[in-house]
């Protein structure tokens, strides 16, 4: 694996992350997990303790890294970690959920936008997970939509002149509607799954980006709307 | 005072909080203050601890209010508790500052919302503390932006059917570039001060709003543009 080109997925076990792992691994390159779990398919696997804090956190978080890469640079980082939760300002669990969906997806984002500004190679790729409801108001998942509104904007401020990322390099957020895993099928079973993103989907427009095919500019916040089971890019 | 409206300023002891304060008590309204420090020109406060915890100062400040308030509504909640903090990506502090920034900007703004589901008038008034730096990328403040752009959510979020106020209430963030406070003058003093938002136009401007005059639609982000001392607002 000497010369293969790296990607960290934070979140790799995950059902969108496991894909990615795995389609990464087939096309041969060095694949490297963050998440509260090990993938066992990924080739090196960083294992995430809940932390008291951010700070605490980033630590552990950016010193595993340092030890598993080596001085080695990656070629991506695929930022796939979250989690939804909902309830509006009058909900009993307003801010205990808006606490949880900011440390699963802006801790994560934050994090992964340091390890890239201190492992990526120049011209490498960043994602980021956005999502296309938080492009309006969010009333009914506010703390939701708060996190993912600080995705967007950290995807913003990362592609703009003097982010801290390489030289060159790309960063992208995706939003997705709804994304078709195995758990969103259990929860919402009656729903037009056709109109829902396949995950392989994901993962292969992550190989072209990351193998600098169709990059959008930097910065850019990427609509996946999927209808009849294909699904288009739209630009926020 | 007992016919009197009540308003309650989050954020009442600093440079923007004290000055609105001042306002309304000379409009002969009941005035409470939230913040770190008691402000004796207040007719009530609830003096924030340090907490370790989002939950922790939700539950502190939310008992407090409801033993404040004894029943009585609030015709008004004024959010202006935040701070300023820089870093990109590749900043040493770059997550300590972005969680500092979440703190100050995010957990008040939240907690001003929760108050304002529980305790404002049908009618009443919300503003939230936003940025005009915010509406694009901030790369040299990352953390700022992310939490400004959190609040912009926030307010976007309750301004839209089912985000939890009270009927016919309204919530509108304000987005000033830099207010004219002691402290900018002192940290910027080579500045264009005829360019920065005096404090007394937004304690004006938060009166005619609360006394529902020229309010915004509802979710509305106010940008205040100011040139030669003259401020404009304009919706972003």
């Amino acid at each position: 694996m000497a010369s293969s080109p790296r990607v960290l997925v934070y979140g790799g076990k995950g059902a969108l992350g496991s894909t990615i792992v795995n389609f990464f691994k087939s096309k041969n390159w060095w694949v490297a997990s963050i998440d509260l779990f090990p993938n066992e398919d990924a080739h090196a696997n960083i294992v995430l303790n809940i932390s008291e804090s951010w700070i605490e956190q980033e630590k552990q978080v950016t010193s595993s890294v340092e030890d598993t890469l080596k001085g080695e640079k990656l070629d991506a980082v695929l930022c796939v970690a979250g989690g939804w939760a909902g309830g509006n300002a009058a909900h009993k669990d307003f801010v205990k959920n808006a606490d949880l969906m900011w440390k699963q997806s802006v801790w994560s984002s934050a994090i992964a936008a340091e390890i890239s500004a201190k492992h990526l190679k120049d011209g490498g790729l960043l994602t980021l997970p956005g999502a296309q409801p938080a492009v309006a108001g969010t009333p009914g998942m506010i703390g939701y939509g708060m996190a993912k509104a600080a995705v967007h904007q950290l995807t913003k401020s990362l592609g703009s002149e003097g982010g801290g990322l390489p030289e060159n390099s790309c960063v992208a957020a995706i939003l997705p509607v709804t994304l078709d895993t195995p758990m969103n099928r259990k929860w919402m079973k009656n729903a037009d799954f056709s109109t829902w993103t396949p995950l392989e989907f994901v993962a292969d427009l992550f190989f072209k980006w990351a193998t600098n095919e169709d990059r959008p500019k930097s910065g850019s916040l990427m609509q996946l709307i999927t209808k009849d089971g294909q699904t288009e890019l739209v630009k926020a």
